[in-house]
């Protein structure tokens, strides 16, 4: 599920996308209900189908299956998702935090196959995340766990969209790029960067093609969120001793730009040994984590390959 | 195992304190070493024991056992702590971070009993964590999970005795307290806390009985100590959505005054539904929480009471 459209696809027990199906999202509460329904319908055209899982975005209370917060989707907010749906698809169905569902398919199928620790963090508009720890998917005691973005990280910093200040999401997201862009174009008279902020606005992706094609200012404006992100990312390491951080989302697409900046700073500041074991890597599976990780959701709660007493 | 002293506990299943030694830290490894298989034949004193875990402060890498860095107590650095011992003691040996085994004590038999997801950290010269989420207690990869206190919450903060800067540690342990009250005393003159550092250093329950007194001053540095503390905390809430964060270790002392501000900023910068369940609680086993999660740790790997596919 997302502000603007709705995926569903069918998955095999082996993460194979068998189907897919993508509709606008309507944004009243009826009619989203009757088009989540419709795709599920549409996708699963007479198959066996075991089950259903609902990747969402915002804040979600999974024990009671519904979305207390969706900035892009206020439509969702407050259904009882289980209770509106299961009668019209005649299937069980649970919900799941969006990037959570997104971090379960890395691991199930994308850069953390083989593991049992990985951070997965997504930088788009926002910064989403996910853990999973001795191979558990950590959604904490209500479902609402590994909210990453919204760690402070200079509790001093510039806003949030969340209202506080210094989240990771203020200093590292798509969205801190562009403000940090306009204002370094600004700094920096002369450089490409000022050039294309005099003629319009700058999008994520210019900075990054500034960046490649050499303009210093652009340059910095992708290391310093690289900065930033690695501060981040260096507590989640000290906690989470992962074997494997994954990074998704749009923003990867200035590559080392942003993920080699990141490296150093997590090398400066996480602790041995979780410094030395955890690999930054990127997310493999791009748009489908969702879709993979929500469907292996369905047939697996989440527990993964925990040994106990492991290590 | 600490950096002064030794104790040795010995624990029943349900967590009783049978029989406790203490001996000085000698602080060569061979001579330590032999203190420990000492401390644990007098504790144990004929009795049938089925196990040892030792404690350890720093950094460990429980893969192999072993203590990477220990700033208080170098000379366990490197040892091959099973290998070392368990020919001398008799016993199956484990090791595990101080501040992990002292959360799976409030986690068995203090704070955290009857809840799967809790955060515990403890205040003190430094500051440690230990987290348990659905029931099992987040080790990591290397058994290095759990470290708290080196997460950044003001990048451009005070420098933290790990070398970084703003680390949560730098900026709500007992050092960091005793820093800004020497600081804050000359920024008040006429202060109590002023007129007490022109006397003597200033000690953390100093600062603790002077805010009991009324001085705005000492009142104004265990404030700032509560809002940095909750920032921290505010992170942790989001991450692991815990249904109790158990705060020990000696800064406790200074009780509401520090975790009243602390709780208010969990409120500001925590997001629901997270910051609603989440219940700031004091630790309740004091300094026996080591032993007695040590003890548990011992008997059950820590993988708790968790249930596959809770929520």
């Amino acid at each position: 599920m997302g502000g603007t459209k709705i995926a569903a696809g069918m998955v095999s027990a082996e993460g194979k996308l068998l189907a897919e199906v993508r509709h606008p999202t309507p944004h009243s509460p009826k009619r989203l209900i009757e088009a989540i329904a419709e795709a599920i319908a549409e996708v699963r055209d007479g198959h066996e189908v075991g089950g259903v899982c609902l990747a969402v975005p915002g804040n979600i209370l999974a024990t009671e299956n519904r979305v207390i917060f969706s900035p892009n989707l206020h439509a969702i907010e407050g259904i009882e998702l289980k209770e509106a749906l299961e009668p019209k698809i005649g299937l069980p169905l649970t919900v799941e935090n969006d990037a959570n569902a997104a971090a379960w398919g890395e691991f199930r199928f994308g850069a953390g196959s083989g593991v049992n620790h990985l951070v997965f963090i997504t930088l788009g508009t926002g910064i989403g995340g996910g853990v999973i720890t001795h191979g558990v998917l950590m959604r904490g005691a209500q479902g609402a766990g590994g909210e990453l973005g919204h760690t402070t990280i200079q509790a001093t910093g510039p806003r949030c969209a969340c209202g506080n200040h210094g989240c990771l999401e203020a200093l590292a997201s798509g969205t801190a790029i562009r403000r940090r862009a306009r204002e370094v174009a600004i700094e920096r008279p002369g450089s490409a960067l000022d050039s294309l902020a005099s003629t319009r606005e700058i999008l994520g992706e210019d900075v990054t093609r500034l960046a490649e094609e050499g303009d210093g200012a652009a340059l910095s404006v992708l290391r310093e969120a690289g900065v930033w992100l690695g501060i981040g990312l260096a507590g989640f390491v000290n906690v989470f001793n992962p074997e494997v951080v994954a990074i998704g989302g749009g923003v990867v697409e200035a590559g080392e730009l942003i993920l080699d900046p990141a490296r150093r700073e997590i090398m400066l500041r996480a602790r041995s040994p979780s410094r030395d074991l955890a690999e930054i890597r990127m997310a493999t599976l791009g748009a489908k984590s969702g879709v993979l990780g929500a469907a292996a959701l369905a047939r697996d709660p989440g527990s993964g390959e925990y040994v106990l007493g492991d290590p």
